[in-house]
């Protein structure tokens, strides 16, 4: 089973918890809502790709980590769509959840979708309970308080932040505990994994800044030139488009080279590369290859 | 250490992640509005209370475990409070949190304690990892899909809804988890805890309705008569004051009855019986005496 196929069946699998006989229907019909049909899946894969780097000798506990993180992801999306921050009618070119549903279900969606995330890491662990306070510590720590995406999110309410500092929380902070917890659930020591997902996370911030303002709608499937007609800052803003795509590479070469020592260290730098170049633009990568 | 400060302090643990120095400030402070001043800390003494009858010899997962019921307490009391559902302007006497810190922070401050109530377990469970998945389990159960408290607060957003299943997974549900989670935290088995859990959970609605109906508001610390006034649904509605009494003492004593054996059995009993005597308003109590 590929790496999407175990993504999306993880998922599915953590989903009908929702809607068993007696549950309110409404309810499990906004979670599936927010989780299918599927994005682009970044962080459970990353999550996989690091286990199996690392021999992924629990591939039941792994595959609930990159469920787990991407429940959260999407629970984040949900809330921070809602009228009380971006107003949002839109998500994947559906409505969002308040728009489908009303905001009291998306509230409770999106709470529920928190709990699920640990629910579908409860169950999974059964099999490896020694491994589980380490992945969820990864998880957990990625999400909430002190620097997880949450925290991040909360920086919006603050009169004065560090934009870095926002935009590691609010997008890093959930790669680098998507590459933790898949080194966890696969038995190795989890910090050291930290540097890499940082790197990704922000990597993939600057490929989403790049998309926003070169690639077409049809393309990326949501509108583009946001950051410019928002006056939002973005690595396009700040260094252009050629120093974005520098800036991109750079992060890229960082993180494979923070790859820890592993089995499939290689393997794992091949496949990083090949993703960063799937995340360029059309024209870009045309360009560039 | 006696029950409440063994709360007390591991709440106060947990809610110092949120203040870490990088950290956004008034998401903390939101987080702490949220959690203290204490209120009844019903649940987490129920979970002290049954992981002591079963031996209590992990001491630090059972406080994480009490920490972790309360912590999600809160956060559905913030988000139950915000303007899409309940509109509460105060709470505990207080301003709620969105009143207090805008809608935005209600949401995450929410969110947040959701996490924090599972980093919690994380951080504790290292000592006894094989006894977290158990704990987890009940605590996730009792707050998410598809038989949680989000669960019965979804009820309120579907066309038709039972009320007594609605008042079970809104109330009943966390009370269950409680049980089942103190049980756990002390290495036993904890889905023969459920049934004490359930019938604690209507005994305390039931006493809430009672309560609501004949204390004064300076007893209990919040506006009475308040089912009345809006029509709501109240044991004391359903069958009078002496029948809302009489049904309390069943339930209690069927809590009593359902205590699985275990080494503290009766003393467990016997707290049960005082605690409930110790929730009737005073006039009642002093009648039943």
């Amino acid at each position: 089973m590929d790496g999407v196929t175990r993504i999306e069946s993880a998922l599915a699998d953590s989903v009908l918890l929702a809607e068993a006989v007696g549950a309110p229907p409404r309810l499990a019909a906004a979670m599936r809502h927010a989780v299918f049909p599927r994005g682009a899946r970044v962080r459970p894969r990353l999550v996989l790709a690091v286990a199996a780097s690392c021999g992924d000798d629990r591939p039941a506990l792994s595959g609930a980590a990159a469920a787990a993180v991407e429940l959260l992801h999407c629970a984040s999306l949900v809330h921070d769509d809602m009228p009380c921050f971006d107003d949002a009618e839109t998500r994947r070119g559906r409505p969002s959840v308040h728009r489908a549903f009303g905001e009291p279900l998306a509230l409770l969606a999106g709470d529920a979708l928190i709990v699920l995330a640990f629910q579908a890491l409860a169950r999974a662990a059964v099999t490896a309970p020694e491994r589980l306070p380490a992945v969820m510590m990864a998880v957990g720590d990625g999400v909430g308080v002190p620097f997880g995406i949450v925290a991040g999110q909360a920086w919006e309410c603050e009169p004065r932040a560090d934009l870095s500092e926002y935009q590691r929380q609010k997008t890093g902070a959930l790669f680098a505990a998507a590459a933790m917890a898949g080194a966890a659930a696969a038995g190795r020591e989890a910090e050291p994994w930290r540097t890499l997902g940082d790197k990704l996370g922000e990597a993939y911030q600057v490929a989403d800044d790049l998309r926003d303002a070169v690639a077409d709608e049809a393309e990326i499937g949501k509108p583009v030139g946001r950051d410019a007609a928002l006056g939002r800052p973005s690595a396009v803003r700040s260094f252009g488009i050629e120093g974005a795509v520098a800036r991109l590479r750079e992060l890229t070469a960082g993180a494979v080279a923070a790859i820890p020592c592993c089995p499939g260290q290689e393997a794992l730098g091949a496949l990083i590369l090949g993703e960063m170049q799937r995340l360029l633009p059309r024209k870009l990568a045309q360009k560039a290859a």
